[in-house]
């Protein structure tokens, strides 16, 4: 397969997620990053894109979408990795300039932008792609399928967390922490501070794995570190669907924890344990049996699993690796769209428009069952 | 010491709790074990002493009561391990006849019942434990001095759960389960279910390490076996005074757990992780460096897991030196007692009436909320 | 059952493992402490037997065997908890006036004590139990189960360790520590230092679980604090009759190890990992299938190891309880014995005088391979 | 940077070691993959190097470095992946052509070809690196600092393992496993099995960590499986120069390990211990002090650890990420030679010809030793 021309809005010196997503990019080679618009200062835009070996650098996002579209060797998919609030203007100029969409998450800032963004998706014929990456890894892919496979039986308890303690102390006041700054600011992250950031990821997995819905919500919000205007934990009870119930907790400010998003599922059959900071690893237990104990690529390990491998058992497949598979996925996606062939199983596995607007929902019935008391909310 | 005169009201043949009160109580050879009212049935009641050389058999516990109390040589101190239902009557009876009580938890079957207890307390001189046991364990006494010597700074949060599996099928069903019968019948056990049977064991572990009391709370209770009169499973959100925020949930059908009891605290300083499954080790994280594993008798230990601690390091204590040390901790508060001296802080740490009636008002609060939809509820 | 009338030899105040012993003769009430010759100093032996509501004291071990023989109400068995030299000595005593004797490893400080005890027991009525407690874990039971029921196929690999950090400095010439003193003394523990005090667990343990005896040894041995004259580390390969092999790495000098006993065990159809810090897991692998964790009294618990757990899964057991099962098979055969019975399975599975001698000749072997260059030397 | 121009020997469709080196040479985009010898298969060489969307396809690895030194945009590196028989032919060819080298370990197959390959690099201008890629984790580079700046002391143990199951059963006869085929082919592998394969990644890790060489061994090595020709298991002691001493355990035959490499490094101040499996994380004992949980990116991850991550704390990188810091590393080194200026220190840290011959002269230590029967050799 050839590399995919890919271009990146965001993602300058200094940005985290940025380089995540080009290593993710570059894993299998399946993309070549050839065009960007990696920061709104035209100095730094430039700078950073010969630092990168970037081809083609441009200071506007609008600029790159006309150019890049009428180029005949122009790009044919698009990273978006800016901060939430500049995620739903590139991507709706790259959809409705036909180009494909790899955008991270939460969807965007606002309901009203997100959907505006849906819109754009639906009128586009281009593909749009968002890299809850967590979905990626093997082991969940597994997860997922267990649930399928009704190995779980019928669920009952879905417990989600996703914690963190960066945030712990202001940091984003200590003026050398930008991640620490837009994602605390309302005006760039939304009205979710830590609901958007990890507890969508987290709201994300416990759905992708169960295949549940949630029909109801209470959330309770807190901002503890003294002036913070975003949400640094919250703790929120889940009603699915079906009858089946959960707990989402995120929290930013919990020490001793670094990226702890852990999911555990429950039927009347059995029980699944993952947890991210130990990936190559899935505890399931058939109720009234020993757990066990399936490790990627091990003698366990599904073709659902293997299908997203690369390297034998025992070979830790870590974060980047898990985000690849995303890349991957929609690089077959891309092919297979070009080709006017139906997507392939790995471009459908990766989390799409539906899951962006289901998490901008969660948000935002989390911040509204909060400031109602925890009211209970439909998301 | 000379060890204490004990009897025993409930723990007859296939109880499970008496005899844990008994291993408890022999471990450090505190106690002799001389009566018994061990079971309601005469035959049974006189059998099972037989088997366990126990001197003085009795068939009901308020005989017991009054002639243990009119002998010279009677009982000093008695254990009762019977159900729920069956701890305020003795209790009272025990207490009334100047003989002090260890008694197993929940407090009582219903609030009724333990507010006549804690009157009982209250007229009594006699001494009233309840094996809370959990707090016996040494790492748990340290985690509770880490908070109090403020090591964690500011608390913030509690995370605590207690998570088993051996309720997942209707086994109370089966005819050969007595433990199932009684724990999942309200007359027996009261309105809690899992609330009740673990649900307080998590909140008076939370309670005993935070040092917090709770102001409010929402449950969410369910019975996932069909045709369960009592709840299964909990999700609780807890707001403590000043501030701090926590989550509790309790299930007995969470197939892969045992008796997995996890407690995680939270501050502005620091945070600390305890689980009743790996109990020698305590993990503790001062904000912003490595993490440190605490064991029992390790170079960390501190004075206070020290003393509630046998043997070295490495060598692992568990469920029963963690319960005996609340019967040597009881046993120390009455030959205190007797001789007219303080409680020594053994004793003082043992829980008593104050941590039942919470747990009472915890189980009634959990059940209030859950009827009316999980909304906020003072415990 | 009636408790035993046990005595004890050695074990007064700041002994450690004549505590054990008394915890663990207790828990489970099969034998009354009545007797005692714990020291060798007569107003110490008094003050300690007061001390722990000891009825006769005694400042001699063959004053008292002889006392003790011609009661009606003497002891019928006795516990030896002295250092390793004074082991020959008082078993033999018990043995001859028809005393059961429960034994402290290893057998005695010197290959010629060993000879003349093991005559003794061979001369004598009466029983000889030998404490290698780590047998007495239920998952060790269900480990050496698997294996003999072929579960691992035919074994090809024995790997064991047991790993302490407590001699890391000179701390035997602290003066105020008596177990470094003389468990680093040839006079009194004999030719081997970690070798005979922990060495001998390892190598019992795994000859125990794989039921291997070894052919051949050679083996590393090292004093790693300047001046200490006995091993503080040893490394021993092994080659087992039949084709397996091994290896043995004992260390009193490794920081961050408490008491890192761990057995590991592989042959041409699985395997299986038990470590004595965790012990109510065992980690077990069919060969081409996922790991199972069997958990002491959970799912896969088989009835050898139910036969010696006390409490449900997921309340952990500890060392003591491990140690009390040997107590508790060494009542369970001095009861048969004395009624004219075959000793039941737990009390056959108890270590004797043959664990004992074979104990002795891997301590022998590996001071005598490692003199030579580490050689190979059948133990 | 500008990406490096990148031939590859070896490879192609159906290789293992081959997809692991151009993952890595993608991960960080310092390289292209422009030419490829991947097969000795003219035509499947053709086809690979298609697949792969390499431009040039040789058939031979001769041809190829005369073609390609004499091209003005010919590769400036080649990645060698071939089995161990044919690490010597091409490495000699690319360094006698001025085309820098990377190779997969071990050296060669042969301590002739070692020797023949060693006089190629020091008569060569271009450099040579070697993956030995377990020294490429951020926690090894930790680890390896905390023994140089002296936190554990003077050294006294080294206990390294390296452990696999997947050559339990004869697979190499299956007739489907090309990589059991050649790893157990004396002819293609040289005279070392499991040695050879991953015995000498132990040695070379545990030397990389301690700093320390041996100087003695004693190596007792086995084939379980009937019929191999080669060892599938190795039980070897060491002597370090100082006075330390080790044990080093690998194994292919040993259920239930993927890819079980562990080091445990002991001073008289400290102790460490990492795993392959669980790389994130080292463990630290200052003597005395709690055990510390190192984490990569973590609150006391070091700024060495932290020159070879790319990612926060507790996103987990694995072992492509560890292999890709080599390749970078090496990418450092080459263009720093090209630019006249000495190798930065991530260059200096790549294993080459040195470890190479050192793990040589380990195989045939161990072979040497075993064959006499575990006598001490010099390796």
């Amino acid at each position: 397969m050839k590399p995919i021309r890919l271009g990146m809005v965001g993602g300058g010196q200094g940005a985290f997620i940025g380089e995540v997503h080009r290593f993710a990019s570059r894993l299998d080679g399946h993309y070549d990053l050839v065009a960007g618009a990696l920061s709104a200062s035209p100095e730094k835009a430039k700078v950073s894109a010969e630092a990168l070996n970037i081809a083609r650098a441009y200071s506007s996002y609008d600029e790159m979408a006309q150019a890049e579209a009428a180029r005949p060797d122009g790009i044919e998919a698009v990273a978006i990795v800016t901060p939430n609030h500049v995620h739903a203007g590139p991507a709706i100029a790259f959809l409705d300039a036909g180009i494909h969409v790899i955008c991270d998450k939460p969807l965007t800032a606002t309901l009203d932008e997100a959907k505006a963004l849906e819109a754009a998706v639906e009128r586009s014929k281009a593909l749009f792609f968002l890299t809850h990456n967590y979905t990626g890894y093997p082991m969940v892919r597994q997860a997922r399928e267990l649930v399928e496979t009704g190995a779980l039986g019928k669920l009952r308890l879905v417990q989600v967390e996703y914690v963190q303690d960066w945030l712990t102390d202001p940091v984003e006041r200590s003026g050398d922490n930008k991640q620490a700054e837009w994602r605390t600011d309302p005006a760039r992250s939304g009205a979710g501070g830590s609901v958007g950031d990890i507890g969508t990821h987290a709201y994300n997995l416990a759905g992708f794995v169960s295949g549940l819905n949630v029909e109801r919500l209470a959330a309770d919000l807190d901002a503890f570190v003294d002036g913070r205007a975003l949400d640094d934990n919250a703790h929120v009870l889940l009603r699915y669907e079906g009858g089946a119930k959960g707990m989402l907790w995120c929290s930013q400010v919990a020490p001793g924890n670094e990226n702890g998003l852990k999911l555990r599922v429950f039927g009347d059959k059995g029980g699944l344990v993952w947890a991210q900071e130990d990936p190559n690893r899935l505890w399931f237990t058939p109720h009234g049996e020993a757990t066990r104990l399936i490790t990627r690529r091990g003698a366990a390990a599904s073709a659902v699993a293997d299908a997203v491998s690369r390297i034998p058992g025992g070979h830790p497949e870590g974060y980047l690796e898990g985000f690849a598979n995303l890349y991957t996925g929609a690089a077959l996606g891309i092919r297979a769209h070009q080709a006017g062939e139906p997507l392939p199983d790995l471009a459908q596995l990766v989390p799409g428009i539906e899951a962006g607007m289901a998490g901008m929902r969660f948000v935002a019935a989390c911040v509204d069952s909060s400031r109602r008391d925890a009211a209970w909310v439909t998301p």
